[in-house]
């Protein structure tokens, strides 16, 4: 049992859950809890480390073994070293260490989404959990967009790290991916209304940050733009949520469930 | 100008932005930055109360203007009182007090939703955002709801306070105002899928807390249950989304706009 909050793994966790750079550099990310911890091992996740408390071994007894059986690296922790590398107030007590291994992209995409300069993490990881349940096929992260890693993307995006393609990319390689995409670019008030766009054709959605948009350079990459109707005199959605009701838009036209 | 954080009217001002129950007792809330406060002004909000920074007077002459000209009580504050009594890391400058007083009903509702347990702020402030734009003419919370005037709601709703009806209510209460709609309680996977069901007659959309759902006595009002088909592995989307893609479904089979 590991109880010192300065023994190596520790610090070493605690890096990848603050900096976006020990993240990188190791190629690594962290989950925390039961359920994305179940999703983890269903989808075959890569596994570099599994800590727990003395708790979780009582409470989860079978979700343990099957991580030990996948001859991960398995320890337990007391609850302050718990608390010390874990990104919640109330630590659920079960943290994995994963690499990060992108879903790889289908050979041919249908439709996709690209975030471009989106900062809140929040928002990122609600929009990465409605991509996956939208059927996206691959989220493109342009800009300064959060690092989808970042831990309060991860929580918020509830496994679509273990589903969907996300991928972080420059502007020149996602005008390559774009290929054969018809690319609409999602605006608060211009363009055409999202339900009288026709879907069918293979489709990448932009959306940029709520603070500043998206850049000239991604703007340029998309043909046409389209927007929500609103009640006259409110500005515009949360970025997420615009996402999410083009996207299922988008689904409900194809028809395909 | 006032330059002690322990002044009166700063303490209440910062009691407001803390409890809740001094929001009750005062039936009063705060509002930031020039924003919000320029679509107060428009909406003819009742103030009572303005506080402002120095630059804020350099940037904003004519906002300032317009507010003393309401007869409101204006003030301007040094930086750190209005750290003091700010709800956010960079205070704009810019801080109003305002009477809770909703937007009276409609005599007749034909779209309305229903909160239910719903404890995360921003969860609470993004929905109403999107039912304010979606046109929804009331949303009552009940439960343990978060407070509408909690300022993370404020912040997230975006003017949503303005326009659209918010109601805290009993269910007892709630079921009389329910009179005449049909009311659909948002599940993860049962009931109808949301884009077959017949939007054309008045409607309660109801939609629960993610940690818990919505309780049995709310559920008791449903008289049918509608769900957004998922890509097969996802769990259920963000209680914000689901609300926002749902009552956009409504906006856009009614097509009024």
């Amino acid at each position: 049992m590991i109880t010192s909050s300065s023994n190596a793994r520790i610090k070493r966790v605690r890096a990848l859950q603050t900096r976006r750079r020990a993240r990188q550099r190791e190629s690594a990310y962290v989950i925390e809890g039961v359920r994305l911890m179940r999703e983890a091992v269903d989808a075959k996740a890569p596994f570099k480390l599994v800590l727990h408390t003395r708790q979780m071994r009582e409470k989860e007894p079978r979700l343990l073994e099957m991580l030990s059986e996948l001859s991960v690296e398995v320890h337990a922790v007391s609850d302050s070293v718990m608390h010390s590398c874990s990104d919640v107030d109330n630590p659920p007590g079960l943290l994995a260490v994963l690499s990060q291994t992108a879903v790889p992209l289908p050979p041919k995409l249908n439709l996709a989404l690209i975030v471009d300069r989106l900062n809140n993490p929040g928002n990122l990881g609600t929009m990465l959990r409605s991509a996956d349940a939208a059927g996206v096929q691959a989220v493109f992260l342009t800009g300064d967009t959060v690092d989808a890693y970042n831990p309060k993307v991860v929580r918020g995006a509830m496994g679509a790290h273990f589903r969907t393609p996300i991928v972080s990319t420059s502007v020149a390689d996602l005008d390559e991916q774009l290929t054969g995409l018809e690319t609409w670019l999602a605006e608060a008030k211009t363009g055409q209304p999202y339900d009288q766009v026709d879907w069918s054709r293979p489709t990448a959605l932009m959306i940029g940050g709520e603070a500043r948009g998206s850049s000239r350079q991604v703007r340029a990459l998309a043909s046409r733009s389209v927007h929500i109707p609103m009640r006259s005199g409110t500005e515009s959605l949360n970025a997420a949520v615009a996402a999410s009701v083009i996207l299922f838009e988008i689904t409900r036209q194809r028809g395909r469930r």
